[in-house]
C-alpha cells in the first residue's frame, strides 16, 4: 500500500501485526478511530498500556486478576479439592459460562508446543505439581483442546501427576449435542463408540 | 462476558467499539497483546497517540499527509487542472493503486448522510467550491461510491459546482471488467445498457 503519511502507516502497521487484521482491516479501523475525539484514543491507548503495566496473575491459579488472589480462588462456594486445568483465561470464561463447574482452576499460559518453541518451563506445570504436593485435592480434570499440542500437553501433565495418587480425568470428548452423525468425523465417530459410556451414566448433569 | 478482571474488561471493551471487531476477537487481540513484550505494546499505544496528536492534513486536497503541503499536491509531473473528489484518504490509494491517474484530488472526509447526522458543512465540500473558484481547474470528477449517500453527495456537489463553468463528470458505472452478465444485478445492467458507449470510445485508455 502507498500510504500519503508516515504517521498513519506504524499505526496501520502496528494494527495488522495483530492476529487475523490484514492491511485494509487495519486501516479501517486506524481511520475510524482518527475520526473519533481525543479523549476516545487516549482512552483506547491508555487501556492497553495500564492493562499490560497493571495486569496481576492469581497466585494460586494464574488466572488475570486484579487481585492478589482472585475471585474464584477466594470464594467459600468453590470446590478447592477439584482443579481444572486449562490453557487460558479463555477457557476460563468459557467453562464459567456453563454454570455447572464448581471447582477451582489452573491456568496453564498456553500449551507445549516445540514448534512455537514453548516448553514446560514456559508454563505453570511446576507450580500446578506443587499445589497438588500441597494436598488438599482430590482431582484434577484436563480440560484441554483436543489439538497435537493440547494431547501433547495432556500427556506430559499425566506423567508428572500420575504418581500423585489423585484422580486425574479429561472432559469427555464425542459427537456435540445437536450434531448429526452423518457430519461427524471419523476419528471423533470412532473413538465416541470405543469410549461408549452406560445410558445411566450419560444422564448425570 | 464474565472477566476476571476490569482491566481486561476495558482493553476488550476499546477493541470491541471499534468497527467489524465482535467481543471474542477483541479479547483474542487484547490477550496476543498481553503476551507480547512490554515495549510490543508500548510501541502499539503510542503509535496511536502520535496519529491521533500529529496528523496533518494537506493543505489543498485535505488528503491525510505529513506536510502541509501532500506529496500528489506537490508533484510537478500533476495535473493541477483536474481534480478527483473522493470520500477519504483510502479512495485516494485505491485509485493511485491504477497508476493511470494524473491528476490532482480532494478529500472530502466522508459522505452526506442525515442518517448520521453528517451534513454538507461537516465536509470539505466548501473548501472545493472555493478551491474551482480561484480558477485552474478545468474538470472535476466526482469519483463517489454508488449507494444511497454517495448519490445524494454527489448531487448536491453538482449542484454546487454547475454554474462554475467547469467540466463535471462522475466515474463510468456498469459491468466490472471479467464480470459475467448473468450475475450481474438488473439496475447495473439496465443502466450499463441506457448509458452505452461508442466501442472506440471503449479503447480508451
Amino acid at each position: 500500500m502507498n500510504f500519503s503519511s508516515k504517521l498513519l502507516e506504524n499505526a496501520v502497521n502496528e494494527f495488522s501485526a495483530l492476529p487475523g487484521i490484514g492491511q485494509k482491516t487495519a486501516l479501517r479501523l486506524v481511520l475510524h478511530l482518527l475520526n473519533q475525539p481525543n479523549a476516545e484514543v487516549e482512552k483506547f491507548s491508555n487501556a492497553l498500556t495500564v492493562l499490560k503495566r497493571d495486569i496481576r496473575f492469581c497466585e494460586v491459579c494464574f488466572n488475570i486478576s486484579d487481585h492478589p488472589v482472585c475471585q474464584i480462588c477466594n470464594s467459600i462456594k468453590r470446590d478447592k479439592s477439584l482443579v481444572c486445568v486449562v490453557e487460558d483465561t479463555r477457557d476460563v470464561m468459557a467453562i464459567e459460562n456453563t454454570g455447572t463447574y464448581q471447582g477451582v482452576y489452573h491456568v496453564l499460559g498456553g500449551l507445549i508446543s516445540p514448534m512455537d518453541g514453548v516448553g514446560p518451563s514456559d508454563l505453570t506445570i511446576d507450580r500446578l505439581v506443587e499445589r497438588v504436593s500441597m494436598g488438599g485435592i482430590k482431582e484434577v480434570i484436563l480440560a484441554i483442546s483436543a489439538t497435537m499440542e493440547g494431547d501433547t500437553t495432556i500427556f506430559y501433565l499425566y506423567k508428572k501427576l500420575k504418581d500423585s495418587g489423585i484422580q486425574i480425568s479429561t472432559i469427555a470428548r464425542g459427537i456435540a449435542f445437536g450434531g448429526e452423525l452423518e457430519y461427524v468425523d471419523e476419528i471423533t465417530l470412532g473413538r465416541s463408540i470405543a469410549t461408549r459410556i452406560p445410558y445411566e451414566n450419560s444422564l448425570a448433569r
